[in-house]
């Protein structure tokens, strides 16, 4: 085998800077601290270098004295470079850090240097946006990157501990689950080649928008499951809260009415973000001190109160009533705009659950009420994100369920298989989505979608 | 808002089955429990029935005696069917189960018929993939969904104690990882058109065949980050290990090198393993009992011993001598065969991890050795299932990636953001790819990758 390259792991003795800095004590003997230089700042006689490794937030200051061999590199040590350092932590001498490392040994594993891209100064969020691939060394990104991480581990975990499996249902699909139409198409045949019977599948397959339908099938088996997984919608909008391809969580359960539905997802939500203040609190006091002031706050109100439910009707009646002079005017069967979300949650002070929408603006498999004027739809509204959550009860009667397809202009012959879990031991049963980058939006205050993904797919931009 | 449909879950009473059979107690007063009918078995006076609720494998025996108003209905109860149960836990009179339900009341919440597909014997699993939406009701196809539950689970509980972040690669790309050329094209323009640059991305989009590339750039700022993903292939081959759509796991850690990238793969393997034997024991026994004789024998065979090593010159030179008559002649810059891992695994008793492969053989990506005969590539093959993990120490060296680029005639202008991570900051890296897929058929024995998928994608089958 090759003799390892310079700054290779196999000592096992590297410590991670996270572990270092929340330590009670220092490690008796060397450490040895392997990341990328953030910054350097010269003193008489002496160097000090901030240098971060990924773990947390956190930078290790590292200190070099004149006196040591290690000192006579520091010149070559520039923002961006990796590097190996070998010292003992002690306690700090200056202000605003516990420990520092006192260095004796540095090597430089990959040097940078002053066309580095992430100079140290503050970039605007256009900028990095072009170089995504070196964003997540700094600060604000390397955290949304973390606390994607954490989000995710939290939702495992909170269905895992309600007894939900984790089912991962098909991207390439036969069928449009919202009847949106806004579906990338799948092919292997060349461009401008116009066979679908001879193309992959024999037919014409699409990108997921929803792994509701098939979702729905595990649950009549499985009682409850839940997906984490891309999502794709073709729309040729570049606004901040739309991707090309995005994740979305969507649990279904079994024996579930619209109630439970709502149960499950407000405690959902409150779960995600406690773990996520428990968590990864520094990171997102990052985003309450540099993206918006207060965040911390507004989080933990989340968690608190119980969430306001209210039907759609008396929605409507209370923004009628308001006076308030809406864009949209709201009347039973106008699809609740931004400014009305945004109403409501002002008018309660806090996340309101809006339930039993008009049959006339949602879609097929939501169960309909008695006098079929409503579905058992339910959309939860937070403040300054707006609708975070859309679930409903699905339509488990097959013969209502048909008579819906056929009145929508849909065939039932192409969803023979989801009629067949209501044809043979069919449940009442409900589930709802959640777009995971929304999430992250409304956990950091970031205003655009942009910049909670990692290499974001919009109309006409495919880097990376 | 509506009346509850019948068997909606509003009362939190309900018990799951798993919880109810692994009780040391019976819960005092009446319990409600929700599931399908497996079975229906008539006595004098008694009927029997088996219910399922999908929690685990394990049926509930539910008893209802003819002097019980409930026994009216027994007639309905045929398998398939979903019912609402309350009743007693008692301790079982009868074999093969511990406790029993002694119903009061049984409400039918979705009837069942002659005509449903499932009826109680055994089907083929070609007839299974058929009815690839119900085949989760069955004790195989419900074993391996929880199991894909379980083994996901632990890859995100591995990963996070050691410190690895989850990261969502792209699923639309610009770039082909591989360089395998076999990728489905995404795309908005109708069917015959012919106009590059007027696509939704304004380019070429393809579904990505790994994430390895863009998690490179994630672990050099966060030092060791994962994926966990769907990938795609558009191969027309019809086989029993090739779907068009499965799921990957790929770790990307910065500092690492081709040793500790062997013991991460090792020590994964075994991790979620033995957590798949500790949590889904009884789901294993079943494929056990049914698909693989000695199945947990090999499982506790693989926690248990290391795996040797040996370098493809090694291996190779083994394979000469053994005699054996191979179907293809192994020699130096060959790719192993799955007859030549077969051997290897039989000749050492055990997994066998291959490093160092030669260079002409492997992808770009991979680190040269310093006589260029090779490179820094390892692959873990496992008795019975073949290669299991890929992976490889990546090429961090600027000049020398960029040589081997443009020795393979790919354009380094167009994989700048790729070579940007090694301009500035480089760090020796490494990481490895296990198809979850793959895995989930050495762990069950089953043979078919259409059995360990939900609704399998493959040539000219779109269902579901």
């Amino acid at each position: 085998m090759n003799q390892p390259p310079p700054g290779a792991a196999s000592d096992l003795a590297r410590s991670r800077i996270k572990d270092l800095l929340g330590g009670k004590q220092a490690p008796s003997g060397q450490v040895i601290v392997k990341g990328w230089v953030r910054t350097r700042r010269d003193a008489k006689g002496v160097s000090f270098l901030e240098v971060n490794d990924g773990s947390s937030l956190a930078n290790l200051q590292a200190v070099i004295y004149e006196s040591d061999p290690a000192y006579s590199i520091i010149k070559e040590l520039s923002t961006g470079a990796s590097v190996s350092l070998t010292g003992l932590l002690v306690p700090s001498q200056g202000q605003g850090q516990k420990w520092e490392l006192l260095v004796h040994k540095i090597q430089i594993v990959g040097p940078s240097g002053p066309d580095y891209p992430l100079q140290k100064k503050r970039h605007s969020d256009e900028y990095l946006r072009e170089i995504a691939h070196l964003r997540p060394r700094t600060n604000k990104y390397g955290a949304i990157m973390r606390l994607r991480s954490q989000c995710a581990w939290a939702i495992h975990d909170f269905f895992r501990a309600k007894g939900f499996f984790y089912v991962h249902t098909p991207i390439i699909t036969g069928s449009d689950a919202e009847g949106a139409g806004e579906m990338f198409r799948v092919t292997t045949l060349p461009p401008g080649d116009n066979k679908p019977e001879e193309d992959f599948f024999g037919k014409v397959a699409s990108l997921t928008v929803s792994g509701q339908l098939e979702a729905e099938l595990l649950a009549m088996a499985l009682d409850r499951v839940y997906t984490f997984g891309p999502t794709f919608r073709a729309e040729n909008s570049n606004t901040s809260r739309h991707a090309a391809e995005f994740w979305m969580i969507e649990p279904e359960a079994a024996f579930f009415d619209l109630n439970d539905d709502m149960d499950l997802a407000e405690s959902m939500i409150k779960y995600l973000v406690s773990q996520a203040l428990e968590h990864s609190r520094d990171d997102l006091a990052l985003f309450d001190r540099f993206v918006e002031n207060g965040l911390l706050d507004r989080l933990e109100n989340l968690v608190a109160a119980p969430y306001v439910r209210i039907s759609y009707e008396d929605a409507i009646e209370i923004l009628v009533k308001s006076g308030a002079d809406f864009e949209f005017e709201p009347f039973f069967g106008a699809d609740l705009a931004t400014s009305h979300e945004r109403y409501l949650c002002d008018h309660f002070g806090g996340p309101v659950i809006v339930h039993d929408y008009p049959s006339s603006i949602k879609p097929f498999y939501m169960r309909l009420s008695d006098d079929e004027r409503t579905v058992a739809a339910m959309d939860i509204l937070v403040p300054k994100a707006g609708e975070l959550i859309g679930g409903s009860q699905r339509e488990e009667r097959l013969d209502v369920l048909m008579d819906r397809m056929i009145k929508l202009g849909m065939d039932p012959k192409a969803y023979q298989w989801y009629l067949d879990t209501r044809r043979w031991g069919g449940t009442p049963h409900a589930g709802f989505g959640l777009g995971f980058e929304r999430f992250l939006m409304m956990l950091t205050g970031v205003t655009n979608i942009r910049d909670v993904l990692p290499f974001p797919r919009t109309p006409r931009n495919l880097e990376f």
